[in-house]
């Protein structure tokens, strides 16, 4: 497969003004070509072809839309160029690659058969009536249409299924709105391989040129461009807080505000009972440690926070996830920038006073594989409460595990949480029926509440909440 | 009917930190009592009450809460005092606030019967498959729930429907999130009197204190306090560009950014389509002269703006126009202030070069009955398109009829328009068949496109979109 590194504007690639390569994170080689970060002129000329491309692409049928987006589909499930591209530029393992791409495929054909159902548009007709009194009724009808161009920020830590062609661009191209994406520089030449199959896609269905371009850039300023860009009409972002509230708020401040559907991260704090500790407490501590360091911890709904009411159960829970999470073996993050972040956020925590390690990978972290070392945290409730570092994302293979003194500690914990993707409750039918207030508290605070399960997997289901206060 | 003037926090009432009094447009006269301003403490107050109310509130059945519901429309619906306030407080006629009244019981009733029924949850089931490979699907459950205490802005120019208790309360006490009002200071005698019949409905259908309060305040600083209590979890407001827009900005910027439903100041224009002024321009002069002078031009839908091409029925059309404005009655304001902000646009309307007052009522307005002239003014596009001053809201009984020199000039006014709430067209199936670009330019600025009507009237109907770019 020959890349090319340029952006993606329509039909036609553009250089841009600067370049920078990609890296294998598995033996820190970098790879070729290099890729092309796009200047103000791109972003202009990407989001006005867009908008050229809209009156056509929104008056296509719901069957030619299906149409195109199982072409994309049928192209990704076809190529295993790309799964080769992202082991390297990812070191994610070829085999979760491949369930990956079934995810990525899957959705955009979820999406196909949801706008060829055509209810989505939650048309209402109210008919006229020229006989009311004292004034005729006119005949109202109200139905959902696409707003416009939409910016897509790809995600990092899924190359396929939140980037380029994942669900975010799915489901824009799915409703008629053209599609810019900003590709995320972990992974370009994944992002050029999809892009390509996009485009193919457009021709071969008949899709106006523009419906998708792609933008390369490693700062923030191809992002910002086009968040200000009056001519974009939503932002899609799966990513850091920090990153995706600064688009959030450039979006809100412009003349005409526009909706930004943002994941960001997130903690996902799991509270483990009493009687499910009791009861079942080894069975939770190996579930959540497959949680924790499953994907090398780079899920958006990794546990980040742990917590139980201190007790002989509780103690003896504290030492199992230890000895497990002594036993995890270390693991190759996406790129060296992430794996730097988890460094420097683990010794933030271990530097707050009361915070301690409580376990760490026996094996030590190979830094030329960009490995990150399993750890596990532990402090006590007051601890938590009086440092706001604990409450930012580690973005990684570890976890805070809290003990409360009492179940007020524990709700007190609750209580003061962000808003976050996820919470899970650990605990029994008598648990559940004592801590309901903790289940109110929970619901106002996250998208998704989970009861006995564990927060890493999405399912692709419209009955699956996948958003938190954004 | 005894007024107290004071806040009501909950079942209480609570003075504040100065007072006001409403004045009588009619007749320039000082209503009494005198109203008490709320303070900080008072927001602080009823904010928590609202947040304590919430968990009770939010698990009342759908049954329940629906009586709550109708037990306010009961009480509106029984109490005559109201209606005479509301006119010595708005000058708004009889026979007009009794159809408000009907309007806003109408609405309370509709969202009974819609929590009743249910199917606004919009719950997804999607059930577990033990047998899933390679992982076991879990059960996914999703739907709706209230998202917490939600300030409300009362607007002044329906006292009763778009106020105290109006849709946006309708809708959030169906939902089940407590409401905190801030009052419009025009008429808080008429606000006092519909906090009161809500309090009463609260107690007898017993739901829980702090599920309503209401704060008066003439200023700012009221409603700024409530959009930035941590505790409010949403907002609802009627009213300018500027104040809605404050608030929005004050809502997106907090840590935990809430959503602001926000019906603002709209322009709503209408083009008159060639075919359609040649048939039956002195009916649709007729139709736009009772739209733009109806209720004295306060209305959110009033039309600011009619633009036609250059021909010889479309000079017909303009005489007409001038000649129906010019015998069009001067009417009372809702209050002074009011009325002063449409004199001084007025003259910044007029001092516009390239803008000619083109009619203008014969009888001249009483300032003692806050009376305001109707007027029309006309410019062509280039005028138009040069002075923003045109595009900014006359709230009042004024329109801009603009003559454009050809078609692509009344494309470039739809092009250039900012979101509002409406946009009409008045044409032959021909002209909607020639001009299919025009009305694909329009549906992406507005709410609403209204074909051969016109904007003032909002059904209370699901399938009615009553709101713009917010």
């Amino acid at each position: 497969m020959q890349l090319h590194g340029f952006n993606i504007i329509g039909t036609e690639i553009s250089p841009g003004v600067s370049t920078f390569r990609a890296v294998n994170p598995s033996n820190s080689q970098t790879l070729e070509p290099a890729f092309h970060e796009a200047g103000a002129g791109d972003v202009d000329r990407a989001v006005r072809l867009a908008e050229d491309a809209f009156a056509g692409f929104r008056r296509q049928s719901p069957g030619r839309r299906a149409a195109f987006l199982n072409a994309i589909a049928s192209g990704i499930e076809a190529n295993d160029a790309v799964l080769q591209r992202a082991n390297e530029e990812t070191g994610l393992p070829p085999e979760r690659l491949k369930m990956e791409r079934g995810r990525t495929v899957g959705q955009l054909r979820m999406f196909a058969k949801l706008i060829d159902e055509g209810s989505w548009v939650d048309a209402r007709i109210d008919p006229a009536d020229a006989g009311r009194k004292p004034f005729p009724k006119p005949d109202l009808r109200r139905m959902l249409i696409p707003i416009g161009p939409v910016a897509i920020f790809a995600a990092s830590n899924f190359p396929l299924a939140f980037s380029v062609a994942g669900g975010d661009a799915a489901s824009a191209l799915a409703a008629g709105c053209p599609v810019v994406v900003k590709s995320h520089p972990g992974h370009p030449g994944t992002s050029e391989i999809v892009a390509g199959i996009i485009v193919e896609a457009a021709r071969a269905t008949g899709m106006p040129a523009g419906v998708f371009s792609m933008l390369h850039g490693r700062g923030h300023e191809v992002g910002m461009a086009l968040v200000k860009h009056p001519l974009v009409k939503a932002v899609g972002f799966t990513g850091s807080l920090r990153g995706g509230r600064a688009l959030f708020d450039a979006a809100a401040a412009r003349v005409e505000p526009i909706p930004v559907y943002a994941e960001m991260g997130s903690i996902n704090p799991v509270f483990v009972l009493p009687g499910a500790l009791a009861e079942r407490g080894r069975q939770i501590a190996e579930g959540l440690k497959a949680s924790v360091t499953m994907g090398v911890g780079q899920f958006c709904t990794n546990p980040g926070l742990v917590i139980g009411i201190d007790s002989e159960p509780a103690r003896q829970f504290a030492g199992q996830m230890a000895g497990l999470m002594a036993e995890a073996a270390p693991g190759t993050m996406l790129y060296p920038g992430l794996r730097d972040a988890y460094v420097q956020g683990a010794e933030r925590f271990a530097k707050v006073p009361g915070v301690k390690v409580a376990a760490q990978s026996r094996t030590p972290a190979d830094a030329n594989k960009t490995q990150a070392t399993p750890t596990l945290y532990a402090a006590d409730v007051r601890t938590y409460l009086a440092n706001h570092t604990l409450r930012e994302e580690l973005f990684g293979p570890a976890t805070l595990l809290l003990t409360a003194g009492s179940r007020e500690e524990l709700e007190q914990v609750a209580a003061t949480l962000d808003g976050h993707l996820t919470a899970t409750i650990q605990g029994t039918a008598k648990d559940l029926e004592e801590y309901r207030g903790l289940i109110a508290l929970l619901e106002r605070k996250v998208g998704r509440l989970l009861f006995n399960g564990f927060p890493t997997g999405v399912e692709v289901s419209s009955a699956m909440q996948h958003g938190g206060p954004y």
